[in-house]
């Protein structure tokens, strides 16, 4: 599938975008005439440039506001056109969209549309340009594509056809089904975009909060089916108005949208070889999409292991050995295996610093990844050390693909620490539950596609909890039964500062016990510090659920938090939190499927009230 | 008026925002459940704190879901009042919000619902509290303020009154006129919220975007008529659910709400004059409620005032003398005043930093000012020197209140340089047209009203441009006249960054000329460097406008921009940027209204290229 992209969609000026797009590896750009009208550089500039870099010139946007209008007005649009064409002749582009009439459309006729855009097409012709003609879903008259579509067969000229932006279709509601019926050389062009499920007026939801596919809401992979049934075999590429991308960088974000397609792709890829239908489309499967089943371990980095260590101790892990060749220890309880890392840690108090998650096909997991444009960790293997393909996701977490033998193999590089089980007869911990990461805001979306798509995760939906410096959004990851769960919060631009300046936003990872009550006796014998939990919270939980006095006893004398939901109770606490990471423990009783986020505002007020954070 | 204010408004802890409340000057607060149940204050504590700090405890909220519901639910509901009453009289409060039910109400039923209100009322009663019963806008069955108004009748309590909010009643488009037959006894609060106007769902408008009153669109000061009508006389409170607020300085916040009550206070009471009605809640009006007649001057703060002054004397203005007392430069052309100061200039390599505006009687100005808190800028009066009263503005630009006497006064300060009046015969410059000032996101809001309120200026609808580095959001204020004008652009948070790295995010001064063709030959002839146009543009303007060969070659030569509105024309050209400012140069003909936003990309987009910005 040829792959484009409008600049629209990049922050930086109209080089440094061309560049970008370049490097990820797209085949070709859309120029948005903003973008070429305040650049320094002339046409044949671009074109040149476009040239050097192997990048395609595949659509000048866009051409607005030109039928439905009064003999005058054409005549005065025709000399607008012409000029663009013109301009489209020395860029050496021959495909312009043209965007139905929203502003200065007078007269609701079809046959005035057809017969305006004739000629229209007619002076294109003489340039050797086409016409893509877009339904906005806001045209005054011409707003939904069945429209467009019988518009483009009254022109009737080969030089007009449809463009397709799936925004425009799906933001109304529309059936896309329709599409399929369309003959596929009559689809000049198709942009995609997903966004997020809102409630607004559609101009402000296109102009803000567009997506990249899989990023959103809209159910893109069906819409490229609808595509392939129409026989298009053209270019299919990204139009995205986005706040936080026109801020971002722009290398960074050109890779975000190749992979959101590359992704798309292999989705649809997959819907399609369940019906056995040929598409002229070549749809490139992703190598890999397998389920993740366990995680394999949790890694923290710091400066000062020992405290991290006793942490572990306290929570009745055990020491499993120091690494032969680096300073890097595990420790483990159950399924839980914690990894303490003192590389690269200077000025790191202690931070989580990557996890790696079991799957069938470890390589085939990395394949994955670098089909995916994932940056490659670098890891040495040495003296038959095992491999583990590693990416760095776009929040700078290491993220790592195993096996159960992988796993077994990579245990043994720790020397044995002839430790005895720990002090209880079963471990309290027997695995981890979830991990918890900070987000800046500048990437969330991305590391939603990073993560949903590399390690193969089905987005939740997603909430707010609001904190004494700012609401957080959070957005849980995970796979179809549970065993992997990822929690992104998007951290608010103040506690953003917070970061910054102390490293303090904490991230964590949560482990899961079969007794919490019995774990959170013993580690408090063993001196373990609880994040404090206010006396009126444990009030309103009375007035809330009616817990027998007993529990409630136990809950505010052990500092745990407690929730409910359909199914069964969830009881929780937090450690203290040391740099920049606490841990949680958690105990899931009779099929409870949350994160306690009702409690959430709890511990974000108390690690906030304890000093933590700092104070703008 | 007695004024209060939510603390879910602010961020922090709760103490925290007690105190920022206390300092601001609010009477009273409304404690926000979750923001008690987070703490680790007892009830006690609040309760002693309050009381020490002279707070009322105005309002305790909320509490949800009540009414409408099974006799079993009905049950459990008055089990969970009655812990919240028991709590209230541990902190003293006797009043308590109750929302219409919008999760559990299963039955829609009038009668039904007043049956369970006055068992709660009669439960309240025992513990001496009130209830004031709100609808809110997306409750199940009772969403409008005329039926809680019913609800209430119903119940026939003196412990059960209404609570109004503005946003639930003008956020549906309802007409708040029949507040006015509401017996104002029974009125038991009233919250104000100010939105922008924005169509999306009621539910995410009112929880992220609600506004303190004058910073969005609803018009509160009829709202607060009709509530006079009503005879009420009770407390006035701010319930604001704000992203920004949540993450802003929680003193600065308290002051901007306080400030907003007291501006509605006087534009209620202004309303009320005319209509020679009496009120039983006392408003109070503002002093000094003149227009502005012209800008006085604006202030460029600079460590090497001879950059400054150079591009001044490029474009034709005169030096009028040195301070006698400090090292302050003054420069004029026509009406056009510039101040160049380099004290407290150290890093500082050019930067708007004040200005000031003619009024009849700056004194009125100056109380004004102090009464709705500004901070006043310390400036020291000696030998006679010109008093002129000056605020510090959210984003800290320093605004003075003058008159044309006093100008002629402080013009006497400086040191009559003897100069001959500029080369050309005429000036070219003859006055300020507007100036431009960059807005960080946390304080736009604030500036929004402080602007409109102190200087007693409209609001213009916003708009936004794009830039390299993300949309620019942009708010025109200006006097009915538009003598004077400010532009207030909201900064993207990458553009923040760069400001914070590099200071170079460019404010301006534009000033007015009648020749602007002139000007910019005499302004070349003396050395000026222009911003660059790129010539793609005066491409695109020729196919936009039909425009004479002559004056596009003119446009072209001279690095003019140009822009045409219903009435007349614009052009414009700008100055290359000096460390944080630069100055524009406007001719309107035929009463051209606008800014030349059009041009405003390619503005930006210029100022980038020209490295004056940092890349990420």
């Amino acid at each position: 599938m040829r792959t484009s992209i409008a600049t629209v969609c990049l922050s930086g000026t109209l080089e440094e975008k061309m560049l970008a797009c370049s490097k990820a590896g797209f085949d070709g750009i859309e120029i948005f005439e903003q973008d070429l009208l305040v650049s320094p550089m002339s046409p044949e500039e671009v074109r040149a440039m476009a040239d050097r870099l192997g990048l395609g010139l595949d659509l000048f946007q866009p051409f607005r506001d030109f039928e439905g209008v009064t003999e005058a007005q054409l005549q005065a649009n025709l000399h607008r056109a012409e000029a663009k064409f013109q301009l489209m002749n020395r860029l050496g582009m021959d495909l312009v969209l043209l965007c139905s009439n929203v502003a200065t459309a007078t007269i609701d006729n079809d046959e005035l549309f057809i017969a305006q855009l004739r000629q229209l097409a007619e002076l294109a012709a003489g340039y050797g340009v086409r016409i893509a003609y877009e339904a906005l879903a806001w045209g005054k008259y011409v707003n939904t594509y069945q429209h467009s579509w019988r518009i483009v067969q009254g022109v009737d000229r080969p030089n007009f056809g449809l463009c397709l932006d799936s925004f425009h279709i799906l933001s109304r509601g529309d059936d896309p089904a329709q599409i399929a019926q369309i003959p596929g050389e009559k689809i000049f062009f198709v942009q995609l975009a997903d966004a997020p499920v809102l409630s607004m007026d559609i101009l402000s939801w296109s102009r803000h909060y567009r997506l990249f596919p899989g990023q959103g809401g809209f159910a893109l992979d069906e819409f490229m089916l609808h595509l392939v049934r129409s026989g298009y075999a053209g270019i299919v590429s990204l139009e995205i108005f986005n706040d936080v991308f026109r801020q971002s960088n722009v290398e960074r974000t050109a890779i975000d949208g190749l992979r959101s397609l590359k992704w798309l792709q292999s989705q649809a890829a997959g819907l399609l070889a369940g019906s056995g239908q040929h598409s002229a489309l070549e749809l490139e499967a992703l190598p890999g999409a397998q389920e993740a089943t366990a995680f394999d371990f949790a890694e923290i980095r710091t400066e000062d292991p020992e405290r991290v260590a006793g942490m572990l101790a306290q929570l009745g892990f055990a020491f499993k050995g120091q690494h032969r060749r680096k300073p890097v220890q595990l420790w483990a309880s159950g399924e839980a295996r914690i990894i303490i890392n003192s590389q690269r840690s200077r000025g790191v108090e202690a931070a989580v610093s990557g996890f790696g998650v079991q799957v069938p096909d470890p390589g085939a997991g990395g394949a994955r990844g670098t089909s995916l444009l994932a940056t490659k960790v670098p890891r040495q293997q040495t003296h038959h050390e095992q491999e583990l393909p590693g990416f760095l996701a776009p929040d700078e977490t290491e993220v790592f693909f195993s096996s159960p033998a992988n796993t077994r193999n990579w245990e043994r590089e720790f020397l044995d620490a002839g430790e005895a089980a720990p002090e209880t007869g079963n471990p309290a911990v027997d695995g981890i539950d979830h991990i918890n990461l900070a987000q800046p805001w500048q990437c969330f979306d991305e590391s939603v596609l990073f993560y949903s798509s590399v390690l193969n995760l089905e987005m939740m939906p997603g909430t707010e909890v609001p904190s004494p410096m700012g609401l957080v959004r959070s957005q849980v990851l995970r796979t179809a039964d549970s065993c992997v769960r990822l929690a992104l919060n998007i951290v608010p631009q103040g506690l953003e500062k917070a970061i910054e300046r102390h490293h303090e936003y904490p991230e964590h990872v949560a482990l899961r016990t079969g007794d919490i009550v019995q774990l959170a006796r013993s580690a408090r014998a063993r001196g373990m510090e609880f994040l404090p939990v206010p006396a009126n919270y444990y009030e309103d939980l009375a007035a809330r659920f009616e817990l027998d006095g007993q529990l409630l006893a136990t809950l505010k004398e052990l500092n745990l938090l407690y929730d409910r939901d359909e199914q069964g109770e969830f009881l929780h606490f937090y450690t203290k939190t040391l740099g920049n990471m606490f841990f949680e423990v958690v105990e899931r009783r009779a099929g409870y499927d949350g994160y306690g986020a009702p409690n959430a505002p709890v511990r974000l007020a108390a690690q906030f009230e304890s000093n933590r954070w700092s104070r703008n």
